[in-house]
């Protein structure tokens, strides 16, 4: 796979292995030109300083030949022209939390890290505007403790505490979007270094809803993983901090019963409607079972094969004249149970941070079962539970040793498909006959996206290539090369586009 | 003004006057091309048939060589192919209910039109995704009497009825964009004719709601007006039809009171708050003086010099356990009521249909009474009150004779600007200073857009160029030449980008 992930984890202790770039002697003088411009404290080279910036969340570590961590637009601006002069490429750091392997170094060494940690600034809120001006090293747990004062809430909800510039990068979703969309409908400008000689620095900054005039450039900045610039600073809109919740548990009939029981919600209570998530009961009984403290809502019967979590929001406090939201979320229950057909078989209203506290804990708790090979696929809503049922009986048949664990967004079409192979498997060890069935059967037979939130990085590249089309790569490449000519972070979509140039 | 409009109105009744190309004789052989693709209902080129296609809404006529009307996607590629093979430039058309040249040939008549009137099909909606797949040539209100038994709309709320191709290509917003947000939130997929010598044909069709698989290649054509290809097909996001609704018409205290009545209903009903409309009383006076028929909601006072139609609706029916919305309305406006400081001057509930009755009828009163000189501003929202000050103290100087009827979209920035002038004053045969100075306050000291939600057109293209960065407009004219090299529609990013060709 080109590009592909390091898989064999760790580094040599001592020097580069024969054929690898060197690690530091030969940059001296890149490492001297990138202190002048960002001071002792803005550029690492030790190798215990630059572990932690080497290390992603779910996958092995690369290794960097530096960490650059601007502080200001200017400065970040002479390190990318500094790099793209002398050749080297840079991969954009901001919390790290992403799952693509988008944001670490490969396993070369010559690769630099540009962490945005010291690029937080500015933090200026203009509440009449819903909105915020943002460094884009801000975490999103320090941007809402900010806001909270203010009574507004970037609201998207991840389970990790990523940064602003990260979010933009690979526009994230998440559990919420139902109601609130995407990190794209959140951003209204955007600063971008672009890594060219010059590191040009595009100002797309003014706090506009509406600003149509022309090619709205800040797209190409979204969810593209820093490889057609690198954003420095955000104006996002904000939405107000909901006030009131509730949360319950359903359990469908069956699996035509949940876009049934989707379509009754948003008929009932869609102007509040904030999550409709599927968990499959094998992901249920692994969080059970690796998480004691946790509760079975189903108890003392196991958990059922699928359920759901479904959460209302209010963006206002409870007032005397109308019911609150738990007496709301009630009679919508009570309406859904009268249904023709009985498409709800159970209903647990229930404390939201509770369940919450289950679903949170899906991902990790399939972690400690065995081995995990995930999935991060969109389907048109009606599609995802055919799509469960395919892969069951496919699964099934050819892979009995799979286990399906999945869970993910309902509401948005969005899946977590992920499978948990013991340890020790064929498998296990080698996923590949995995990822082509499922893709296969996602991407292909369904329609569907093979990164519905996650993104590309070297983790999907592979897919990438394989599965846009060479239309949408060739244009996706030359754009780069005319914007980005020096190319920046862990995708270079030039490289991706097809060998024979087109467009 | 490169490119502009044609002022002069009309044209010669007899063959085109010497050095203007010639319509249709010399280019027969293309006619013939074109009819051999398209059949005879599908090419129009007697005078008499093109006059409907070269008349804009609010500007004089053009003159087309030709109208080309494909119906299939097959039929659209090979025109375009055809013509850019040749030279001939198309301008694509929906609707033609745009503001800004955008639909419409230049009066050279050499430029063809191609109507997206015969490509209505396919019209397929999938309820449980909330979608439907949708032909470009739709028009908003067929879709949306198609959707009514789905108990789905698209909410975008626009005085005209445009096509949905129109709309992509203008990003339209409209008066609930509070709620909705624009078309580009509403797009999850595309088809689109790339304007080169083969008509590339991109099917970015998928119905997903999540699908971050790098480059978003949609977004290139969304808001810019066809340059970068003409849309076919369009795959739209939906939203539940909203089953409840109550409107007043607040009187603010004073101008800061603005923002303290939006923040206030924000607070209080954000989730159902679908618009916050600002009436100069000038443009009321002039809608009640041109429509007898029209209540004034203030009589027997007059209209006060600013008021705010506010909205809030329901995605759901009544249910006995809930306070209607009507009176949801009442307890908010009795809530705002005793706020401190009494932002709340005077507030009328009252029947929706008559509110925006007159709310959309301030366009074509402002006509009735002068001549218009009409200006589309997007503004950080507690800019809007604020810049009105500024032109009132200003104009009152400097163009007494200049009367502010402006309206607007007071809870996303947008502010319709409108100058109503004596027919007979200079300003009125020459506006070019009153532009220089609204667009110099309001772009310039103000920071807000120059055209927050109509476009560029030909009626926009000399603001392009003058308000929008070289590097912006560079970019746009290089990747406009990457992806649409034989140009389309009414506007080229080339000929607006910077004059050394960069970026």
């Amino acid at each position: 796979m080109r590009g592909g992930p390091d898989r064999q984890g760790g580094r040599p202790s001592s020097g580069p292995a024969p054929g690898e770039p060197a690690r530091v002697n030969d940059t001296a003088s890149h490492l001297d030109a990138l202190r002048a411009v960002l001071g002792e404290r803005g550029l690492l080279a030790a190798p215990d300083d630059l572990s932690a910036y080497e290390t992603g969340a779910r996958y092995d570590r690369g290794r960097a030949a530096f960490v650059a961590r601007p502080a200001t637009t200017a400065e970040a601006s002479a390190v990318v022209a500094h790099c793209v002069r002398h050749g080297i490429r840079l991969v954009p750091q901001g919390g790290n939390t992403g799952l693509v392997a988008g944001s670490t170094p490969d396993p070369g060494g010559a690769q630099g890290v540009l962490s945005l940690d010291r690029f937080t600034g500015p933090f200026e809120v203009d509440a009449a505007n819903r909105s915020a001006t943002v460094g884009a090293g801000l975490r999103l747990s320090t941007l809402n403790q900010g806001l909270e004062a203010h009574g507004l809430v970037l609201p998207i909800d991840l389970g990790a505490d990523p940064t602003v510039g990260g979010m933009v990068a690979t526009n994230t979703g998440g559990a919420r979007f139902i109601r609130y969309g995407d990190m794209r409908r959140h951003v209204l400008g955007l600063e971008v270094v672009l890594p060219d000689a010059q590191g040009t620095v595009l100002d797309l900054m003014r706090p506009l809803r509406k600003n149509n005039t022309g090619l709205d450039l800040k797209q190409l900045f979204i969810g593209t993983g820093g490889a057609y610039g690198l954003v420095t600073r955000a104006v996002l809109e904000l939405r107000r901090l909901p006030q009131q919740s509730a949360t319950a548990i359903l359990v469908p009939r069956d699996d035509e019963a949940v876009m049934t029981l989707l379509t009754a919600f948003e008929e009932r209570v869609g102007d509040h409607l904030a999550a409709f998530e599927g968990m499959s009961g094998a992901a249920v009984e692994l969080a059970l079972k690796h998480h004691e403290r946790l509760r079975n809502p189903f108890a003392p019967h196991p958990p059922p094969p699928f359920c759901i979590l479904v959460e209302i929001e209010r963006s206002w406090a409870a007032r005397d004249q109308e019911p609150s939201i738990d007496v709301l979320m009630e009679q919508v229950l009570a309406e859904i149970w009268d249904l023709p057909g009985g498409p709800l078989a159970d209903a647990m209203p229930g404390r939201g941070s509770d369940f919450w506290a289950l679903r949170h804990v899906l991902s990790e708790s399939l972690a400690a079962e065995g081995r995990v090979v995930a999935f991060d696929l969109g389907f048109a809503r009606a599609d995802v539970m055919p799509f469960r049922r395919a892969m069951t009986e496919v699964l099934a048949q050819r892979h009995p040793e799979a286990r399906i664990c999945d869970f993910g967004h309902v509401g948005d079409g969005g899946v977590h498909f992920n499978l948990v192979l013991p340890r020790d498997s064929a498998l296990a060890r080698d996923p590949a006959p995995l990822r082509e069935l499922v893709f296969g059967e996602a991407a292909g037979r369904f329609g569907g996206s093979f990164s519905a939130e996650h993104g590309i990085g070297r983790a999907n590249l592979a897919f990438y290539e394989r599965l846009v089309g060479d239309r949408e790569r060739g244009l996706a490449g030359s754009i780069q090369d005319l914007v980005a000519p020096g190319g920046l972070g862990s995708v270079d979509f030039r490289a991706a586009a097809p060998s024979d140039g087109s467009p």
